[in-house]
């Protein structure tokens, strides 16, 4: 089916020669196509227009030849589906300029028809297929729905996200409300996608390791689990929870087909959590790229020695950084490929 | 030699009819008392003059009776004192104008005399066992280096550090320079703060979870360590790593008296990862603050029971909110000096 199937062969678990390799963000900030365009178009304009999304996606597979590209999107375009207005400020952020904090705006949260109110997604996933041309599979991804809510909530990114626990804690019966619909809304819109023609999904769960263990399995696992569940006929789920490492065994008995570390963890620690029959992915630190191209390529192999090279699947410990050199970029995937074990 | 001496005695690993307690920033901004000063006086004012230091210090034991007592001041009086400019910006936190990224930026860092440097920290120590009249023991504290080249280096707050990780990742021999001075510094700080009247002190190394197990030997704990055993013929120390659970088998080997841990792990894990033999301090979940009193009882008991009332020292995970209404705050107190094994 595709002339390099490494990453889903990674994703069953087969013996292979290395393990495959694609970066967070790939499509993005350090490369210098990708901020021609950016000079152009304004971010949502990026996400809703098909040709624009689509050759952002492959830009970073033209150049380096990851064996996976994940679509250019956002995890906020769920909420602004929801009827929640979501912006992004260049150097800031999101900005959600009303957030949800009472009975009535979660209330005016609907669960939308993905495929009118996130259409251009679908059509994004079909273009992008067309200019892939069958050479590596398409990855699509949603935030989790504690994720998200965090957005809503506090409106804006923040170190500790406190109005989005404020309201968890506070109200937990509306939380758990305007949870359900975003996981509702996840579930149609991943589906959608996986129809539109990705191969698999990922959920970025970015700030579940804001939350307590026991808080995290209340408002952020129970609804990533549903996802996941939902899921398991469509298309192999691949969970990242940054900071989540006190989950990894509870996760690796769900029917997620891979989990994303960060690179707070040790890969003997990641396999002795997540145990030796998941695939697992990621996890050098994004500043890591900063060192000199030899130093990455050391750092590169001695982690895949350490998670060993099957059930495998090489990545960063989150998004790729917009101040990485391009050759950084490079030794990283060349080292990946240049792998012997 | 105190009336209550519970917190030193958990140091020591004795058996107690219940744990001690005490808060992170348990001197500040969600009380009133202590807004009221803030509203006269600025920052480092408030840090400098002993009279004000000794009473903000001693603000909450008056109010709730806290187990121990500890030092208002900063963690960034140490880069201060060493020729460093260090700013408190009005709802913004540390700003440094010139922040450290060159070799000359380094040669002008000086190791203080910080009998002179800091005297007023020793003024105010003075000044607190005066007003604390033997009640309770108090603490003394200092960042880890890494924590504190964090702000040297990035200049402020940040999510995650980029520019110090930088510094480190692409200047590695001038990172260490500095660690070492800021090391040499804070060895030299805390002894003088012991022989002024401090029972312990606590390294708050509150961005070490920012490093992968790797970097972390290298650029935190190593320091740390050194700090630990300069210290161990003068006074308990207790380190608190935010994010460091990967590192608390390799801490517990040391000659640390306690460990402080944040709410990102379960007290069983963190028994598990320290072993028995050591004291441990934590972990609520600060905005755990914000439900109702009578489930913050039923959390603090259950957290009691989870961690083992022995070698056991009742915390926050991290510093108080200071949108926690007061009456959360002693119901957290009251929890612990109304627990019954």
């Amino acid at each position: 089916m595709y002339k390099n199937d490494l990453y889903l062969r990674a994703l069953k678990g087969e013996t292979l020669e290395r393990p495959p390799v694609w970066m967070m963000r790939q499509a993005g900030r350090y490369l210098p196509e990708f901020i021609k365009i950016r000079e152009k178009y304004d971010f949502f304009t990026r996400c809703r227009t098909p040709e624009l999304a689509s050759e952002i996606t492959v830009q970073p597979i033209r150049r380096y030849g990851m064996d996976a590209a994940i679509l250019f999107s956002d995890i906020l375009v769920i909420p602004q589906a929801m009827n929640i207005e979501v912006e992004m400020k260049p150097n800031f952020g999101p900005w959600l300029p009303n957030p949800i904090r009472t009975q009535k705006d979660v209330d005016n949260v609907i669960v939308p028809d993905v495929t009118v109110e996130l259409d251009y997604v679908m059509q994004a996933i079909k273009a992008t297929k067309e200019l892939l041309n069958n050479e590596v599979p398409l990855i699509g991804f949603a935030g989790s729905p504690w994720t998200i809510l965090c957005y809503c909530v506090q409106g804006q990114g923040s170190k500790n996200f406190d109005k989005a626990k404020e309201f968890c804690f506070t109200q937990p019966i509306l939380a758990h409300t305007l949870l359900q619909k975003i996981t509702d809304t996840t579930i149609a819109y991943l589906k959608e996608k996986v129809k539109a023609g990705v191969d698999t999904v990922q959920i970025f769960d970015s700030w579940g390791g804001m939350l307590s263990p026991t808080d995290y399995q209340e408002f952020s696992w129970k609804y990533i689990n549903q996802i996941t569940e939902a899921l398991k006929d469509d298309a192999p789920v691949i969970a990242f929870g940054k900071g989540c490492w006190f989950a990894l065994e509870e996760m690796a008995k769900s029917n997620v087909s891979a989990l994303g570390v960060d690179w707070t963890i040790s890969p003997q620690m990641a396999r002795k959590f997540a145990g030796n029959k998941i695939t697992l992915q990621g996890n050098m630190d994004p500043s890591r790229l900063l060192s000199t191209p030899s130093e990455i390529k050391k750092i590169v192999t001695k982690m895949i020695n350490d998670f060993g090279k099957d059930k495998y699947i090489v990545n960063l410990g989150h998004g790729i950084l917009p101040n990485i050199p391009l050759d950084s970029a490079k030794a990283f995937i060349d080292a990946v490929k240049e792998y012997k074990a």
